[in-house]
């Protein structure tokens, strides 16, 4: 594409709005303790998991109920000044960052379960509840909240970037288990996006059109999840490869054969070394497949039976079982903390991230290729893959300090996702677009698609107050 | 609500726009016979499923690629005419009435398939091809698309629609099967809504904002959607019932205990009766569940056990079985002729259908003070449903010669969808809004929701030109 790029991947663009006294005298008189303007509160709300540095927010709201936002939203709208939600801070591509200025919303206190409808399989949520606490209060009604993306994210968050993470394969993403979203909007309206049945045709699709909008077409106050009975069986297995091509293969069978497989994890092996070093485990230092069962007994063995097979196949070892809940706990937090174990095995570092997910017979071509420029950089990595869905992550360990191996990352990084595009795939598969992916998603989308997009946006939030910047540049 | 009301139940408010002779001779030139303005021709495209009765477009332009549908569009946004799309004409709320004049666009002959990635359990289509093309295009590589909403609709108005039908409780709608789009805009652009990846969190969700939207942001030109293995082993079965109530009550413990089941039908004594005299059947004439299991052998006969231990708690009896795919086909063939069979039986009769969703707990509620209201008006009626996902379908028999029956039909209606409403559900579980819901929709989703849709509406299409005066008014 020759069209100028929306951003530079090594340094957001920053261009601060104002940001007058009298909002501020205004929410500390609206807000009294629960608004902040002490720098170390302001620069916590300035910052994610990304590698941006940005100034941070003039001011944090401390939103305690859908009328705080109200009147947060309402007030700032008044002088056109941007305003941010945050969660717990753990996104990945910068979407907190105060790049134009403005107010931070924090919704970390608005973390009540407002109602749980067991016989319905629905619960209704504040969106600064996180996945853990939340599965920890429907737990003794036999129910569970699949989506689980690693981090402990707030469900707000998780629904602004329409995040997955290892159950997708069997259960989908958020896209598919929000039911109804009530929102504030650009105006400080609140409104209603739907109800808790389990299907509608009445309208368009607002629920959808808010998940994975990245706070940038309003505030979620209250969200209807679907909730699952937790299974009746639950294994989990690791099965080892020679080769990451025989892994993904394995994977590819599964899938086309339709088995309810609920996760199906790829972790290489240089990263099982990492997470062994890190949690005192001791995998086997090969390539990997970490996968778990759901269903009746009878179900959960017939599921394996079937997959062990099909690895054998492929040259797939025996599996290793973990049934009890203990050793499923500790397996699969050593897999959300493969990040951490990576990060701390180059001390200084940062991760830079990637997140492409292809349609699954591409997913060899496109991991394959990927692994030999990674290795032929020098940059360490790590790899790990919600490979079921076809999304793999690579993190590029950089030294902030050299500017260089950022740039490398980032070409990298660029040369994995233009190969994405080109195997049908998306240049992102959870972590959203935030300020990184700008020029990807223009790429991935087409100026027509992203001008519509854009157009959705001003109509909806004329004066660019709702995290302005992220997603396209206006 | 004191508001106005968008619309007459009885007969839509037609406002019929010029269509200019220059419009009319731009078509005909650039499309020559796949361009006609006979009476019968435009009448054809100018009725639907619903009751209404409106004058028919002034011209069909027979749409062979995306080129044609982005001139037509372009030609007619010229001249700020309606475009209505077309694609057999199955729906049931007045969709494809031009009650604002226009042009109707007929898509029934790109019917092809443009791909299958059976890897992918993907494939690509064009609009108007007919779900049982489809699936009978798919079979010989051990596929199918589930969603089945009894007509052999088009893929393009199943979209439009956000159709489901009697598989969403297992398999979801077409909310959740559609992967991406290609579309053509109000100003006759063609853009993409995503890619053949599972799943993505690449910017707003442009595919689910078009899904559903009745033709009023967009004609669809491709489709991609999820394929899905066919089932190893299928089983139907007939399972009767001393009341609803009780048949209701299964339905709610099946869904609560997670069994996968693949359909889960209701049709009440009366139906089953209109059922038998059409289809020739001699099913037993109770209240029944109708159910189908997909799975491995074992995984049908586990929860055909569990379902069945259910079932006989709440006094059902021993079930029937259909494992033949022809002893299955003739029983859902004769659940889908429902509606053919209750309109038979009184002849000249006119169906006014009802299409509300509750939550599952709420089903008995909803369905049952329903029934008690439709007995007592004497119409009348049948009912079937897909209650798994608690939607359910009455149709009310009607003269249409008689506009008091026509008055009452929609005063029952009424009731039942505010009951439903009250109950926590939806006016449209699949059927969409329409001529005939728009009242439904504000009381549901609330002006400030309807606010936002038009705001959309009017951002993507500022002449209000694709398919005008549908789900709201502007």
């Amino acid at each position: 594409m020759n069209a100028p790029a929306d951003h530079d991947h090594l340094a957001p663009a920053v261009q601060l709005r104002e940001v007058p006294d009298a909002l501020i005298g205004a929410l500390q008189t609206r807000f009294g303790t629960q608004c902040s303007t002490a720098l170390a509160v302001r620069e916590q709300h300035g910052r994610d998991e990304s590698i941006f540095d940005v100034p941070p927010p003039a001011a944090v709201v401390f939103a305690e109920s859908t009328q705080d936002v109200a009147d947060a939203v309402t007030l700032a709208a008044r002088h056109k000044v941007p305003v941010i939600p945050f969660g717990v801070g753990s996104s990945l591509e910068g979407h907190l960052l105060a790049i134009q200025g403005g107010i931070s919303i924090d919704v970390s206190r608005m973390n009540q379960i407002l109602s749980v409808n067991a016989e319905d399989l629905t619960v209704t949520v504040q969106p600064g509840i996180t996945r853990k606490a939340l599965n920890e209060a429907v737990k003794h009604e036999g129910l569970f909240f699949p989506i689980d993306p690693g981090a402990d994210a707030s469900i707000g968050g998780m629904c602004a970037t329409r995040a997955s993470g290892t159950n997708a394969v069997r259960y989908g993403t958020m896209r598919d288990n929000v039911l109804a979203l009530e929102v504030v909007t650009a105006r400080g309206e609140v409104i209603r996006t739907g109800t808790r049945a389990r299907k509608s045709s009445a309208g368009y699709d607002l629920t959808r059109l808010m998940v994975g909008s990245e706070g940038t077409l309003g505030v979620m106050t209250e969200i209807t999840l679907r909730l699952y009975p937790l299974p009746e069986a639950i294994s989990a297995a690791i099965c080892s490869f020679p080769t990451i091509e025989a892994a993904v293969r394995t994977v590819i069978q599964i899938i086309q054969l339709g088995v309810p497989i609920a996760r199906c994890e790829l972790i290489d092996a240089n990263t099982v070394r990492l997470v062994n070093a890190h949690s005192k485990l001791s995998l086997r230092e090969q390539h990997m497949l970490l996968m778990e069962f759901h269903g009746s007994p009878a179900s959960v063995q017939e599921q394996a039976e079937t997959v062990q097979d099909i690895a054998r196949e492929f040259g797939g070892n025996d599996f290793e079982w973990a049934t009890t809940p203990e050793e499923r706990t500790r397996l699969w937090t050593a897999r959300h903390h493969a990040y951490f174990a990576a990060v701390q095995s180059r001390p200084g570092c940062r991760a830079i991230s990637t997140d492409t997910c292809v349609p699954i017979s591409r997913l060899a071509d496109a991991l394959l290729d990927s692994v030999a420029e990674a290795d032929a950089s020098g940059i360490p990595y790590f790899l790990v893959g919600h490979v079921g869905d076809g999304n793999f992550h690579f993190g590029y360990l950089i030294d902030p300090d050299k500017p260089e191996e950022h740039r490398l990352a980032e070409q990298l990084n660029h040369q994995l996702v233009h190969r994405s595009l080109r195997l049908g795939g998306t240049c992102t598969g959870e972590h959203g677009i935030g300020l990184h992916k700008m020029d990807f998603l223009r790429a991935e989308a087409g100026d027509g698609a992203v001008a519509m997009m854009r157009t959705i946006k001003r109509a909806l939030d004329p004066d660019n107050i709702l995290n302005p910047g992220k997603i396209f540049t206006l």
